[in-house]
């Protein structure tokens, strides 16, 4: 029988949004418990935010140093399984790493570290540990996206010409830092956020999405960031062209003051036998295109789908599936993952994203900013 | 602090749809624990069922009653605080009144009962017992349902002229039934299902969809059933005409053999002021109309909604809800029910679907039939 | 060389609306001249319209009596060719019996006449005139109904189960013909519209594209008519049940106070192996949903139609066309068809709709009306 | 009295594309009568397009100069008011340039010229005639182009910070030109099309379209074109970043090789109080969004639309406008213009687009070839 996984997660306390994000995704499938957190700095904000979960107050730390030593000294079958990391960019890589050199594995939000630097530090930290890492790359998890991957992989599209992925929010159109909205506040601190801006908060799902869907990974690129924002320091939009390794070209539009649009996150690919297009604010329609037959659309459960599409749903066709259940899959293949190990069997990594998602992630921004400097050069990734 | 509630299931076992979406549903807000249940019928099956689940041997029951009577045995903090019944029709009162009468709260699937003289049974038995009864009518969870409900309460569309409702499926455009596929023979068959069949399984959806929106009754309708699938008793098709206390008129459309069609449930409601539309395949949208004003489309937790449906939203605007989300809801508000009572808080009921939405789905089923026998006469519901 | 035909127009002056698209519309193609007409009654009035339209003076005319009788004393080279009557209802029946009679073809507004009586008389005065008549049920030239038909005539959608049809507008949501507005004036006035409002307005051409898509017509009808603006006489809204001849059955909602709605004509067939479904406001797709494959939307001049949607097409895929498209291929099959005849040529009769479109529509409101008055009894058409 | 406008054709013979598309628009609103043509050169099969088209013979010309020549001898009351020039690209710029100096207007397709040195010295030679020249952008014809155009112009959307426009078709995804295809083969030719392949036959359009909508020129442009059609010249591709004059940032990507995608126009416009979007595949509606209302939708003659924007609709709201209708409007419009000046009126010029948005359309092509040489260097146009 293979039990639940125990999760102890550092950040997510009172007014996080993507703390409770996790703990929803992560509990939809009934593989996981929560059972220890870091969720404030601060034992006492910590307390409270975790009693608030229904969890025993001798497992609310006020540290993730705290939690990650405390928690090691548990018995086997009560210490938490691996960590969640639900922080902002500034308050991964800490957590990461001393909680894979302490023998736990983790989950972690994007983009993976505040530098590239630690980025590639975490990756030999990872490897030296052997412990597992996912990135929480939501997007990936929706059937459509797999769905879409799997046609590519498969050739159905032929040789990819031509790329196009945009993602636009408006809720920084006005400035909502100087409101002291927390989830603003920090995203444009680079102190806290890093570099990049919009670049690091919604574009590198833009990048991962496109190197997700195409398997092809951007060569280089060539970036016109906008700060609009009064008093901005880093980048709050951005326009960008595209070249893939395979000479496809494109482009990547980002934004978070293109007013009025809520979580408007798109991809389209075309290749030389077939096209496809998808919406994250309508993800059950996959719209493909082709060169003898009309425009067909796929839903997930529904007819025509791969192996890899049916897997991740988990209602039938036409019983909508949201933000929160494409999430749930980075963590139920996760989980499957740990719980296979744990089970001593040997499986192939399952389908979730990882530290080499995440060093790419990083590698977009730093190049997408250099680039913006050298007035849009073209410039490596 | 408030506590998680426990829950004890009865039906859901290995192959069971419904099931897995109430353990889904009832998991997503952290407030439910499933730690229980009479899964099949058979101590085997249902404990292959449950250590699935991760739940403990002894508490995986061989059936309903066994189950009642031993959790009842348990001590206070440990059994079970409400049942959930997730069988087909026939199998919804025997549980549901053993349960009351053993002092245990009810979530039960729709429609409430096999036969109306049971649901109405149900409803004395539930005021007698003094416990809670939750009828997940699931779609009245989605936040664009709230908003709907909110805009026709308040007197936004004024008074309500004509109404339009459908509900589509093409699951059981072929004989699927003899197919061995268990979702459908029960479906067909009267014995499990009741009178009606696509009326039971969904026209009683649209009918409480139509009511819940509203705030109106259907006075009386006029029945056109179809049965086309080969050798089928119950209709698998219906069209309806109804008209609504307050004068308004309207029409329903239901099928399981609209081929092609996944889960296409609308609602059309025009006013003297103001006019609504919602699809449930793209749940994530309210279109309204004005008389003065162009076009209106809300979303989730998006601009200018009313609290009611900003309440039942997790996630920013942009971020889709989905089936699983709305169907949580149910659980949600009637587990916030629950622990004020267990807490010995007073409130109002909140917001979820009860034993009178039960009664009328059943009233509706026998008055289609009925009209549907005297050739559609109009007859009161 | 086939010359231009020579059109004479009865109605349709100053302020008319339906008259200036019949002009548009004949227009489009190059193939009619409107070279005279009697566009309102009273010489006056219709020479200042004809003089608008840069007409001659000469052929500006008080009556369709006086014009009748002075083009028929025309030479053959110079008369008109045809009468298009574009006047309220109830001045359909006497222009185009003269017409006929005296050897003038003609197109004509729907509702054919003002009466059943009237339809069937000029059946039989057409036939006897050996001239030709089209009725100008427009929504029947739009390509991708013309794919519909196909499909559905060559059985690709196997047997027809279920029809659903709706006409939703919403500009006598309030008491529009109290302003002194003429459209509305007419059509809510019993002597001008005959015994149906809606229903001869818009629900003959909801009855018109059923039977046009699906081949079958209707057999019989179980109507409930709605009566919502302040004083009005005749229906506006109506929800219909129907039956077909193969046993189909369906739904036909209809209204014009449908509060906000502009134009929304809808159609969904549904059969045994295949389903299709069009929208007029949105006229470029025709979504088909099939067994084994995921949904599939045609467009016009797009790939995978049959010979009778590309032929009514402009302009090429991508390119939108509209109502006027539609309605212009009406007068252009027609034109086909007097072209050929006037050319000593024998072809098949060009699909257009024709004067049993206009019995049957005359029926359909019949029908409706007496069963509305029978309590919504079953009524056969 | 307005009496209707004379048209000569040069260009339009049979299997032409876009001259029966500027027949059509032309005739649509009765203003406009063609009574000559050079369609083809050569007599003969000028003659043949001609008489097809019912023109009488002996104003079937060989060529545009013999056009000119013996339309120029005809007495004023006969001979053509103004010329259409349909042709490909190069054989735009003579015939202008000689009808305008024989003192004959003149409609060009776009782009305006071969070269851009031809397009400076086409204005220079429209200036010296005094005459008028339209040159049919007909996508500005579109009523909800003119609303959006009217919003921006009046302030509703505030300073505008962001701009993407697409023009993606999938026409040439193959290697249409080797098959014979005309409209493919001058497309690909530079002799024919000039230095801009895709570039100037739709990102001209997207080019003209941002510019007419936002009122805003664009400043410097960095082009990534591609040339993915095997042994292509001239860019069937294109990838753009773009800086307007205001300091608004956007991107253009235009592509004939975008497999499946038919006529995919759009444009979003995004500002600091206002934000709207349009689709010319459903040219039907405007969405745009704003601070604190939801998502607005307008729709041709429908609610609260600008005078500019119900100046252009010939149909009430719900009959949907499409290409030919978009296009006929600037043939109104400057018929409009024409007609007021041989009245001797004095009128502001109506909306139609003229010499200067085809310079600026030359600009842009040129700007973008030379960019793209410069490896994507920022480049004025």
């Amino acid at each position: 029988m293979t039990r639940k996984l125990r999760m102890g997660m550092v950040g997510g306390g009172a007014g996080s949004f993507i703390g409770d994000v996790h703990r929803k995704a992560s509990s939809i499938d009934g593989m996981i418990d929560l059972v220890c957190g870091a969720f404030s700095s601060g034992a006492k904000k910590s307390v409270a935010s975790g009693k608030a979960l229904n969890l025993d107050e001798s497992r609310c730390y006020g540290s993730f140093e705290e939690m990650i030593k405390k928690e090691k000294a548990l018995p086997e079958d009560v210490r938490m399984d691996f960590v969640s990391i639900v922080t902002p960019n500034h308050m991964h890589f800490p957590p990461a790493k001393m909680a894979l050199e302490n023998g736990f594995n983790v989950v972690c939000d994007k983009p993976v570290t505040l530098t590239l630097d630690e980025a590639v530090e975490l990756e030999s930290v990872i490897k030296k540990s052997g412990k597992l890492f996912a990135l929480t790359h939501n997007y990936t998890g929706n059937s459509m996206i797999k769905q879409a991957q799997a046609m590519v992989a498969k050739g159905e599209l032929g040789k990819i010409r031509k790329i196009q992925a945009q993602y636009l929010q408006g809720w920084l159109s006005t400035s909502l830092e100087k409101t002291g909205q927390k989830q603003a506040a920090w995203r444009v601190d680079p102190k806290r956020s890093g570099i990049g801006g919009a670049l690091g908060d919604i574009g590198t799902h833009a990048e991962n999405l496109i190197e997700y869907v195409t398997g092809l990974k951007i060569d280089e690129i060539a970036a016109d960031l906008g700060c609009f924002g009064e008093g901005r320091i880093l980048d709050d939009d951005g326009n960008m062209l595209i070249r893939m390794e395979n000479g496809a070209k494109g482009s990547i539009s980002i934004s978070q003051i293109a007013l009025g649009e809520e979580n408007n996150l798109a991809i389209r690919v075309y290749g030389e036998k077939g096209s496809l297009e998808w919406h994250q604010e309508n993800p059950n329609e996959l719209i493909t295109r082709w060169l003898d037959e009309p425009k067909k659309i796929y839903t997930p459960n529904g007819i025509g789908l791969h192996d890899k599409a049916l897997e991740v749903s988990r209602i039938p066709a036409g019983h909508p599936e949201g933000y929160l259940e494409a999430f749930a899959t980075i963590y139920k293949n996760f989980s499957i993952h740990l719980s296979a190990i744990n089970n001593g069997e040997i499986i192939d990594k399952p389908d979730y994203p990882g530290i080499e998602d995440g060093v790419r992630g990083m590698k977009f921004i730093y190049a997408a900013v250099d680039s913006d400097k050298n007035n849009s050069a073209w410039t490596k990734i």
